[in-house]
């Protein structure tokens, strides 16, 4: 019988986000980021032994040509190179599900590299902590570390040249009432994908340099806004920490623009419904054309009219049913 | 008889933009920067005492509650305050007409101011050097300080705190292959002036302190481009430059963002026609979201049928005619 381990993990959308590394190989962060993860919305990872490496993703056998593909063997690779497998001539069939439209760029790396590592861990009788699997994660992925958690998670940049400090953790703090809406745009794949973009910016833009002090800054924010519940300055906070990443692309040389049209108007509107009819409505966007939308669960009804295509996620629903 | 004094100036657009101030009653610049004159498109004002203030633009009189009437009598209450004016009760009839679209954005500030301190200059008999005139002009306008010469022009940024040292001069060089397009994209009045914008620039982006030492480098690697007639070198420095400026704007908190989605869908067009066709194509971008487009006319058809609403301007056409 062959022996699979199966595991799930959340999709996790950064706050304060993670733009630059200070290492490549081992996928360390210029600066600490903070995410909120989406509850029950993510990746079902299997994993099982296999005579060659296959990536399976939402039933389709995903070529070698594929990013996806080559994201996930050079991982393994990685894993058998530094002995973390018993057999270093050991290959994998990896099959994963993701309940998130794939479009909404949230079906990507993150949950699937953190599901994966628990499936390593389940099927290797690993028991490793979930800090030394965000760890782990963190080498297929960078926001993959983030992704071992639910409700908001902070990943530590860390100093140390191995990484050994450099992973998440959960912050004790839930907003049962906080909504994350999908605004899917655009479903084309992206055309720079977010490694080479975020190199390109620490390489290139002459504005780079400020951002390590001011996602500090905004992550502290970020926390103090959860802690003491002020929405307004959770959603401003987010919202400028996106469009500053936004900026530092924007000014890299070559330029990169993840936004097109629909990204424009949609922003216009999320602002108009702010400053004209007084709409606690924010928002946040990662390296692609998508926007999430950030608001209170009170505001839904009407947020929902303006955007009727919006998906609704409530990142801390289970803690809601729970009590 | 009424003496009128009668001055035309050309418009300039801003290769390496103008954005934030160090003394804002001076209109003095944190860069220095440098423009393109736009030949034979700008201002013709004509002014004459009158027994009130009255603004006249494009045959139309201005409301007082127009910005523009606004501009130009503080600029006119300067003057009197300072006693340029022989007489401190002295009021001003002042009648510009421009030939360039208003929509473009370009009918503005910078070729009113110029020609506004021309014709004083004339009905004045006042007699000063074009260097004066700029620092007058700057007064009323800061990037109007640039609008006095035709071709390449350098705008100071200076250092004292009089100004005396903050005033534009030409640059004795000519590209008579060069094109400016103009695009205008949306013909309506900006949702915030560039004055207020870069203020806010100024006061709350993160990434402002990067961008006197970045325009710097910009400038200088522009006027390289320009003796050595390099136009990659020129089109990518200049566009590079607009989206820094941008970037600033996108860092502001509040964000500030003048593209609209037609902007956006433009960008990416032009970018498409140099990446994939190799057309020799860039484009700049002020506090709007029309874009001028940056070529040489050798590519002018093609350009042209990419973008048959162009408006096309020979800022050396003149000088072609010439020879």
């Amino acid at each position: 019988m062959v022996r699979v381990g199966t595991a799930f993990a959340p999709s996790n959308i950064a706050l304060c986000k993670y733009w630059g590394k200070r290492d490549t190989n081992l996928n360390l962060p210029v600066n600490s980021s903070l995410s909120i993860s989406l509850g029950n919305k993510g990746a079902v990872t299997k994993v099982s032994v296999n005579n060659i490496d296959q990536v399976i993703l939402n039933n389709n056998l995903i070529s070698e040509q594929n990013n996806f593909y080559k994201k996930i063997v050079s991982f393994l690779n990685l894993l058998r190179d530094q002995n973390v497998l018993t057999n270093k001539k050991m290959f994998f069939k990896i099959d994963t599900y993701s309940n998130l439209p794939i479009a909404a760029g949230l079906a990507s790396s993150a949950s699937g590299f953190a599901a994966l590592v628990k499936a390593l861990d389940q099927l290797f009788n690993w028991d490793l902590s979930l800090k030394q699997l965000s760890i782990l994660a963190r080498l297929g992925s960078g926001s993959a570390s983030r992704s071992l958690w639910n409700g908001f998670v902070k990943w530590h940049a860390g100093i140390k040249e191995d990484g050994t400090d450099s992973f998440a953790e959960p912050i004790d703090l839930v907003w049962p009432e906080l909504c994350v809406g999908l605004l899917v745009v655009d479903n084309q794949e992206k055309y720079i994908s977010s490694r080479e973009a975020m190199q390109i910016s620490v390489k290139t833009s002459p504005l780079y340099y400020a951002w390590q002090q001011l996602a500090t800054k905004d992550l502290n924010t970020l926390e103090t806004s959860i802690k003491i519940k002020n929405f307004s300055l959770f959603g401003a906070t987010a919202e400028a920490n996106a469009l500053a990443m936004h900026a530092i692309m924007l000014s890299s040389r070559p330029a990169i623009i993840y936004s097109n049209s629909n990204t424009i108007s949609n922003i216009k509107k999320i602002w108009k419904l702010r400053h004209h009819d007084n709409i606690n409505l924010y928002f946040t966007q990662d390296a692609g054309p998508n926007l999430k939308l950030l608001f209170l669960y009170k505001d839904f009804a009407i947020v929902k009219e303006a955007f009727p295509e919006l998906e609704l996620i409530r990142p801390f629903a289970v803690e809601v049913e729970k009590r």
